[in-house]
């Protein structure tokens, strides 16, 4: 794969961005099904198109072979890959690029950039996919120049423990990276955001990246077995426990700490065979609430269903082809034991809510999986097309689940102007509540997109935090979500991480911003 | 129950405690059933007879109602009920009590302490049901003195979420109390440590106390939906949301924090209704390798049982009957839904490796429940008549599991000199490996039994940690397990935990010396 590049301003690799008149096909059809009407057809930018500002440090020499400043990667580096992120690598707006991009090759050559960032007052950013959609990974810092700090170098699976049922891989590992050298040994860990091909498992880490399971492992946190990251003041590594009891977790404290902690280095996960046994099935509801209903008994009756996603209406009409005005339940058991009683007790809980079993179709699982990972590439189209494209995403308890969505679907739409379309499904369940995620598709105002997004995303996020829920399930907060995640938090608590981020990271260099201010 | 009081020196109340001819009866039968030959008896303390350092303290007025000094109170108040907490007691030895026993009613009088021992420079010593056994609650501490926070008075059901499945309980609940609140309203929390007839609430999230699930909800971590803290600075609560991936978990550092950063007031717990359906089966092994075998693959085919306690031949024989030689698993599946699939696959893995399942006989969970709730009861006897009755943890992975239980074994019996006995269950699995349980019956040297106890946990600790486990699964850290726990977790951990704490309660009044040194 040497020399394939990825888009520097959008998603995927530089040879898989469709033909221009593709792009043109492809995004006036979607918005005629969208009913937006047609509109002029953008082209991407180019690489020699753009001005960066120059790089304001140089490498020390010794560093210099793991460094870039070339314009390629100093832009494809810039953003993540949030809505407002395309959009101004789209329009060529580059403004706070890091001036150097390194990819240390080991734990020592991290080192030595942990540590020229310490005594240069650079910022450093860590660096996995680059597939934040909340600002994790963008330099608006307050230092004057900032690091890329790209893990992509470090990327092996290290170790594999047939007997535990457990592997060591490096944080730069991508998902098909890590699932590849996982199969060698007949092992996978299933752990599939929409991001798969490209973030990393640090990032998971990092970010408590949401996947594929829709109970019981619903983060990646649940597959953590111990982590092992460079701060720094030194290396924070814990042990290899499958469970513990010994003070707060240290594991616990890394996960989800984005970067303001230390640069995770390797982590012990857990895995298993692949699954020998799976059953899925789809089930119709007269509304979403109907079929939020079904999906809190299955949670309450401790099923564990693998896949439980439940699309309302709008959603299931456009991407799963259900009847108009119905709600659907995608629903999956697998596992290495037999999983058709619990298919036939889930499917026994969806009749009495209502639910009306639809036929078998084929693998509705993989199916499902591929949309699921197309996604991100469409919606480089959509933005060539002008087509505003936004997911965001939250959890909530059952008590308060049908007016939270009411609540935050309205405020949403409210902010559209009644132009574009809310949908919401369910990604992940359990026994006290649910994950709604939330999709907005609207024509987008062009040349203001930047400020149409902001209005949405303040109505939704403020809609969010007022009926109760997290301002992210999965997403994680980087410096898009801190407005709101600053009322969410407990303020002893975020007293404690400021100060335990300053006892790690003397020198504020971790990704500042991100989570709390020093 | 008014008027009835707990014993001040051992484990139930004082109307428990049985005549001393029945003492003296069970004690000598068990000495004899373990092999150690009679033994003089000794008798339990009186309160008249302790000389208690006088109180070095007064509470102010308007904390005084709630301020207890009495000696019944300052000596119930010493210890936790570790072997050595009640040897000490038992024979008098009362050198470090709480000067003030403080019983806040609310929030307001709990402030209302703390803020007293922040300006009066006094150790603030939190106090659920006092069952530590690592030292948790014991006033050794470097401030002059020391008032004891009993959180008792805080104990109800404060509000049940029957849709959601979930309680806000008041950290001084009892689980008989918080279980009696629940089962108004139809539901549980299931949640039986040892400890459970007076241990907290409170005290369980506080320490991550392990319950009665073999699998899953192994620890009181799994069952938190939020929590309530007063910290010296101000409220600690996170948002009720059935999951999270925004920061750090800030209810995963509360969790296990073990009184260093605030008085957790109450939580938001996970609960459930009494379950439908109940399986139990008991399998015999030719070893307790063979039936670690089989656990584990129980375990790795995500079955999920409740019960799965695996006793070795020495703890199968002595608890449990089991034919001489043999290891015994008593498996238990419960659920709302049925669960004699998953038992007959539990069973079928079991015959695979070997397992010969006994026939079924009567409510073995319930037998099983009451003999793990007696025990405590049982120790007391055991003391009176010079039995050394110990008990520690761990957690290792599957790969090490063999040899680690061989060498933690070996090094405890090689302490004991040859005399007593230790013997081993699991008592939670995961897919990834277990936690080993291992009891050590002795015959105590009498007067020296706080020297042989040191011995005996020194060699126990040094074999843990040098073999990759956790000083504790669930047992806490306390004072007692510092010197390991310091080895086990992350140097950067430690430093950003103290650096938390020094935010959160700047003068270092909560529960000093634990889990860290200032």
């Amino acid at each position: 794969m040497a020399g394939r590049r990825r888009k520097f301003w959008g998603w995927g690799f530089e040879d898989q961005q469709p033909p221009q008149a593709e792009v043109e096909r492809t995004g006036l059809a979607a918005r005629e099904q969208l009913g937006f009407g047609p509109a002029e057809v953008e082209r991407p930018p180019r690489l020699e198109e753009l001005d960066l500002p120059g790089p304001r440090v140089e490498a020390p020499a010794a560093l210099a072979e793991i460094c870039a400043t070339d314009p390629y990667e100093r832009a494809l580096h810039t953003y993540g890959r949030a809505y407002r992120d395309v959009v101004r690598a789209f329009r060529g707006h580059f403004d706070n690029p890091p001036d150097v991009v390194a990819r240390p090759r080991d734990e020592h050559e991290l080192e030595g950039v942990l540590e020229w960032c310490a005594e240069a007052g650079l910022a450093a950013i860590p660096f996995g996919g680059g597939t934040s959609v909340v600002g994790g990974v963008e330099a608006r810092v307050s230092q004057g120049a900032a690091v890329s700090v790209d893990m992509k170098a470090m990327s092996r699976v290290l170790e594999v423990d047939r007997e535990s049922q457990a592997a060591r891989i490096q944080a730069g590992a991508t998902g098909p990276e890590l699932e590849r050298g996982l199969k060698e040994h007949g092992l996978t860990l299933r752990h599939y955001p929409q991001s798969f091909e490209f973030s990393t498992l640090g990032g998971w880490i990092a970010t408590r990246a949401g996947g594929h399971f829709a109970t019981l492992h619903t983060h990646i946190d649940d597959f953590v077995e111990s982590v092992r990251a460079i701060t720094p003041t030194g290396a924070w590594e814990s042990r290899r426990l499958p469970g513990s009891g010994a003070g707060p977790s240290p594991d616990r404290m890394l996960i989800g700490s984005e970067g303001i902690l230390g640069v995770i280095t390797e982590a012990w996960v857990r895995v298993q065979g692949a699954p020998a046994h799976k059953e899925s099935a789809a089930v119709l509801f007269d509304s979403f609430s109907d079929g939020a209903g079904a999906v809190r008994a299955l949670a309450q009756t401790r099923l564990f269903p693998t896949n439980c996603r439940l699309l309302d209406p709008g959603e299931a009409t456009l991407t799963a082809s259900a009847p108009a005005g119905t709600a659907l339940l995608v629903l999956g058991f697998e596992g290495s034991g037999e999983v058709g009683a619990a298919m036939a007790q889930a499917l026994e809980l969806c009749r009495a809510a209502g639910g009306r079993p639809r036929e078998r179709r084929g693998d509705s699982e993989g199916a499902w999986r591929e949309a699921f990972l197309s996604a991100p590439y469409l919606r480089d189209t959509l933005i060539a097309v002008g087509v505003l494209a936004e997911t965001f995403e939250s959890a909530i308890t059952w008590e308060r689940f049908d007016g939270f969505v009411d609540a935050v679907r309205g405020a949403t739409e409210n902010a559209l102007g009644g132009e574009g379309r809310v949908t919401c499904r369910l990604t992940h369940v359990y026994p006290d509540g649910a994950a709604p995620y939330f999709t907005v598709l609207a024509p987008a105002r062009r040349g203001e997109e930047l400020d149409q997004w902001e209005q949405v995303k303040t109505a939704a996020s403020e809609a969010i935090i007022a009926a109760g829920g997290s301002i992210t399930h999965h997403h994680g907060v980087g410096r898009d979500h801190r407005r709101w995640y600053d009322r969410q938090r407990p303020d002893p608590f975020a007293a404690a991480l400021r100060a335990a981020k300053a006892a790690v990271d003397p020198n504020g260099i971790l990704n500042p911003g991100v989570l709390i201010d020093p």
